[in-house]
């Protein structure tokens, strides 16, 4: 075991990969591909990297897993290894995205884990939202919103009306230290709206990934246009060193990743683009939400 | 009447805010706020300028209707004033989202009429979405793609999965000279994957506002960067003009605004912001609707 950046790192994988780094390895020699389903990959691939890492958590050799897999799989390893925490009825995929001029991301639950979903299950997403907000981020009254298609309580489907009406209850807000503040759009995500926004497993990720497809192209279509013209070549140059810092703070790089709420274990997801600062950033959030005891906090939220 | 751009445009509105610009005002002496409920102020506000744009429309006084007002009020006073096409069991909305490189945008649809879909919708949403990109934008044999998760067949929600075995009969692909191509996720939007996008409109109005939300905050940042050092200041100076066609590419004032698919008649709806361009662009669009009768094409194709 050797320290990086002050912590304890476990790598775990095809040995013959990983001798050389100096950290504990804990062998793996399967691999789930970045295209099987999650599900049967990790009923059958037991001795694949993600399922011993869920069981390295479980058995007290880790106390965080990250991985930059399949997060399908990540997710099932993790949920079907640590369990789900006492109380909570469906873990769900929280992501936060960043807010420009604010220091705490937006998280967005759930992201993905639950494609249907009931108005009880977006109410207990909400309470492990605020707690993921209120740990992870130092948010001290987590405002908490619902995505719909309009801002007045009578907008949206009827998951999202029922929804309203359970969040709208003062009772749960009290126990959680949390706000309930409305209906959000999905114009809202990047401003300064919510700490916490709820939605069904399906439209989140579809949100999810909507964002981070629109910023890419557009991305990739401003350094097409540093080459349209020589006019354009000699402004990129002098204009794109202030660019990265944007570009930095929409990189999923500096995020810490997803996280799955709800088990009996810390388990985050970065994308599989993830570079090394990547990974060293979603080892640190890893790290600190389970120092600060997240699981046990979401335990204590949704028995309340 | 008065021809604009070799189109005859009639005004519907306040009298004595229309005379002098030389076109037919039809007089309508009540507004519907911008965030008024749709429906109540369809029912309440006969004398508003959206219901008597519809009922010139209903009346053959005009081939379209174009509104850049409350969105969900045009859309109710052409449901209500035109009625639906026979066979058309829920009108859907379509909105054109640009794809870099590409003519013709990518349509997708139900950006918000109906939060509760069922599959036979969103077949018949397929349906009526390939009829709208071969009219209106020339696409021969549109390739239809299903709002899910995963690639996979078996990724997304219930009705996903439902619909996805609804779109994959090959019967109705060749009665509507369309392609169903499978699931495609959110960050295929403005990628060149498909030209018609079937979702519920929830789902599809969330997928919107998120890709207008983000492409907004993007340009807001990257103006403030402008100003962040004179280096940046004089780049952006050079690489500006470049960034403006990126600009225009993505600018709702180029696409159209959504229309109403389904309904007797041709309603299209442009942003609130929509400049003078915008709404000329619109007129055009929607002349074109009208004279490519999409709305007997849709009658024909929801027969079928």
């Amino acid at each position: 075991m050797a320290a990086a950046g002050g912590l304890d790192v476990v790598l775990v994988g095809p040995p013959e990969q990983l001798e050389g780094s100096g950290l504990e390895v804990i062998p793996a020699h399967q691999v789930v591909d970045m295209d099987a389903d999650p599900g049967t990959s990790v009923r059958r691939l037991k001795d694949s990297s993600v399922v011993r890492a869920a069981e390295a958590v479980r058995d007290g050799r880790a106390c965080a897993m990250v991985s930059a897999g399949n997060t399908g799989a990540a997710m099932a390893s993790a949920l079907l290894r640590f369990g789900r925490i006492k109380g909570v009825v469906r873990p769900a995929v929280a992501c936060p995205f960043p807010v420009p001029g604010r220091a705490a991301p937006t998280v967005v639950l759930d992201c993905g884990a639950n494609s249907d979903c009931t108005a009880a299950w977006l109410l207990q997403f909400a309470r492990m939202g605020a707690v993921y907000a209120r740990t992870g981020f130092g948010v001290g009254e987590p405002r908490v919103a619902l995505l719909s298609i309009g801002e007045e309580a009578g907008k949206g489907s009827a998951l999202v009306k029922e929804a309203f009406e359970l969040l709208s209850d003062t009772a749960w807000q009290a126990r959680a230290g949390a706000r309930f503040v409305g209906n959000v759009e999905g114009r809202d995500l990047l401003l300064d709206r919510a700490d916490v926004i709820v939605t069904d497993g399906f439209t989140g990720n579809v949100m999810l990934k909507t964002a981070e497809g629109v910023a890419g192209v557009i991305a990739d279509q401003i350094i097409l246009l540093a080459d349209s013209s020589p006019e354009a070549r000699a402004g990129a140059d002098l204009f794109f060193p202030a660019l990265m810092g944007l570009y930095e703070s929409f990189d999923p790089d500096n995020t810490g990743g997803a996280v799955l709420l709800g088990v009996r274990g810390v388990c985050t997801i970065s994308h599989g683009s993830s570079g090394p600062k990547a990974i060293a950033n979603a080892i640190g959030v890893a790290q600190e939400l389970a120092a600060a005891g997240i699981v046990e906090q979401i335990g204590a939220a949704v028995a309340g």
